[in-house]
């Protein structure tokens, strides 16, 4: 007997009889003897919807108050989901009960819309399973100390299944969605893409970072933090397939390292072309001007990625970072009347035809050569780097966003990504 | 400046646009120095949609566990509107804030789908109205001791109204909702029925429970327990009419019974066919008798309205009663096997083609001959009455139902109800 949390997204739970589904799979899993957690997301649809005619009504100037009531508004979503799937199995002869994310309580904080949860109280779970309940517990959102409701921003019942997990130390959290695992890279751009069946943590972290967009990056760092495994799987196998062979399916992310991706350098390739890039020109080259840069960005709540400083000549040098490509106008006329008069630099530049691509793979710790291996492949190409940042375990360069899937494509190749090689558990 | 608050039904929160017109109509008495409570309803046809969902997937034999999630479900229909009409007042520049009854909180016994209201804490609504804010609370819900989301059941909305007017001891509580008023008699039957500029509190009580579906009975309870002033008015108005015309407009409902009916005998006409008569024949004429029919019918949970039981002959009697006519089935089934054999009774009938007409008025009190009055009426149009009931304020009869009509009219016309009365405030 394990103690198991699934999480299921909007597709999963999009009608009554998709819900029906998931209550069998899950009572099959109860069947098996397991005590279960499930979180499920709205269905799809649905949040969109609220938010439409939250749009509708919206102030030109939104403010916190505002974002208060999205939260209380998109909230229902999965409170809707809770209550059917709690009913659906109930149905199948299952005790369940269904909880919102103030019920718990799961804590956060009061940052609306995109909260983050800072605490999750298991007594209730507890007291439920070890009553033989199904426990159903809302996705996305949670409560904050003034008793608001808040949500965790898109993607975050992922984040809201593994906080759970790490709350309740499950054995595993399951993440059902509508890719059977992850993958080397997207198979839409290369077909031989290949799934793995396992990833390490921190790979998976860059990879989700990166623009794999499997599961929520801040699911990925809290698995991290509380070291909950997850498994990524289908949802749309049948529900009755046996549970030794769905329990095995998918992509195990791991913290196991030395057992998982020994031999393999590099265990996918990464891209993304949500960012683009702002250069400050000819900044005078002394200390403290990355700071008031950034600072003056920051400030305007937006968020930075990629950062570059060259080294400078004549006194001078230019700062180059990549921000998100929504960001950009914004970012650019912070820059420009405040930054640049400030600092007395020459001019500000923003491309958004940029795209970032990534080679990513713990192997790359012990293996040297791995950026000249990648520089030379895309120079092979044709294609020019510019920008580069390094990590212990990654390498990514941003390059003209026309050449990104030429740039995966061969990328996936020189690494042999095609060919399987996690074959050493000897499974 | 007075402290007002409104109620909104599902049609006038049908749609953004129309909430963007109750925020409007809230804005104005803002405007015009009021500070104010709003109790939306879901958007029209919500609950249903959400009752639909859960019913798809029910169980056969649903029990408590099942009517909690019902209740989960169904309270984010009111979720939503309170959520949306906040952010359409800030649109309109007014500082408005939304709760669900859990927050505010709003404590229910632990009835599922048809829980009461013990009590309001009226603290975190008195700070925001302090602070200058609109406060918008879920009508229809409430949370138990133990965390868990209830409903009041339909209509349930008009009673968190009046319950929160009574916590924060408003100084009126306006129902705004699809008629203009309360009227003598339903205008559908009788198109010369005229619209009430007062009625009392206790002639209400019977109005409502006599079928006239302008006001759930139990929020007529409970402004009479806390004595709330009631106004109920139309939401068809144009939001912009003069606040003063708005505020004198419909049908108030009142404790100052000096003022309001003095000169009208009959202020109203109910009627009811929602019922059936169930009569228990040849019952035994001794002491307990009524106790153990009507006990046997309590505990199968089903309603009693009129009870009649007439003087006895040979040791004999006849006991009548009416319930719900969905309840006739079970009510004949529970006498047939438990009463009739442990009384000894002879028989058991029952008759879903009856209805209940009575006359209200406060006036009745000091004014004798009402009763006879009406019942020479109704003889006059040849008219039979099968069972009586009175108390001090109305005349209710039990007739058969294809008279109703013809019975409400010829009281109607009997009673002056088409000639205005009530002009005795010189208004």
């Amino acid at each position: 007997m394990a103690l198991i949390v699934h999480k299921y997204g909007g597709t999963s739970m999009g009608s009554t009889e998709r819900i029906r589904n998931v209550a069998k799979r899950v009572a099959k899993w109860v069947r098996a003897g397991h005590q279960m957690v499930v979180v499920p997301s709205a269905m799809s649809g649905e949040t969109n919807r609220l938010l439409g005619l939250a749009k509708e009504l919206a102030p030109s100037k939104p403010g916190d108050a505002y974002y208060r009531e999205l939260d209380q508004l998109a909230s229902t979503g999965e409170q809707v989901s809770v209550g059917l799937l709690a009913i659906a199995l109930q149905t199948e002869g299952i005790d369940a009960v269904s909880y919102c994310g103030w019920q718990v309580p799961i804590r956060t904080n009061s940052a609306y819309t995109k909260a983050r949860i800072e605490s999750i109280d298991d007594r209730r779970i507890r007291a439920d399973l070890a009553a033989g309940k199904v426990v159903i517990i809302t996705g996305f959102q949670g409560v904050d100390a003034g008793g608001n409701i808040t949500t965790l921003g898109r993607g975050g019942s992922d984040t809201s299944a593994v906080a759970v997990a790490a709350a309740i130390k499950a054995d595993e959290c399951l993440i059902y969605t509508d890719v059977d695992g992850v993958y080397t890279t997207d198979p839409r751009v290369v077909p031989e893409a290949r799934r793995l069946e396992r990833i390490s943590f921190e790979e998976m972290l860059e990879m989700a970072s990166m623009g794999s967009k499997v599961l929520q990056i801040r699911s990925v760092e809290f698995a991290g933090k509380y070291r909950v495994p997850i498994r990524v799987l289908s949802s749309f196998t049948p529900w009755d397939i046996p549970i030794d062979e769905e329990a095995r399916s998918g992509t195990l992310i791991t913290f196991e390292e030395g057992e998982s991706m020994e031999q393999a350098v590099v265990s996918g390739i990464a891209f993304n072309r949500d960012e683009a890039k702002v250069s400050v020109l000819g900044v005078p080259d002394k200390p403290g001007i990355a700071a008031q840069i950034l600072g003056a960005v920051a400030d305007a709540n937006i968020d930075v990625d990629v950062i570059i400083q060259n080294v400078g000549k004549d006194g001078r040098t230019d700062f180059s970072f990549t921000v998100h490509r929504n960001d950009l106008a914004r970012a650019l006329d912070v820059l420009k009347t405040q930054v640049v008069p400030a600092l007395g630099a020459t001019d500000v530049v923003g491309d958004a035809r940029i795209c970032k691509v990534s080679v990513v793979g713990i192997g790359m710790r012990s293996h040297v050569g791995v950026a000249s291996r990648m520089f030379r492949c895309l120079a092979a190409e044709g294609i020019n780097i510019q920008m580069i940042s390094t990590s212990e375990i990654k390498i990514s360069v941003v390059i003209d966003e026309k050449y990104m899937e030429l740039a995966v494509r061969a990328l996936h190749r020189e690494f042999d990504l095609d060919q399987p090689t996690d074959t050493l558990q000897g499974a």
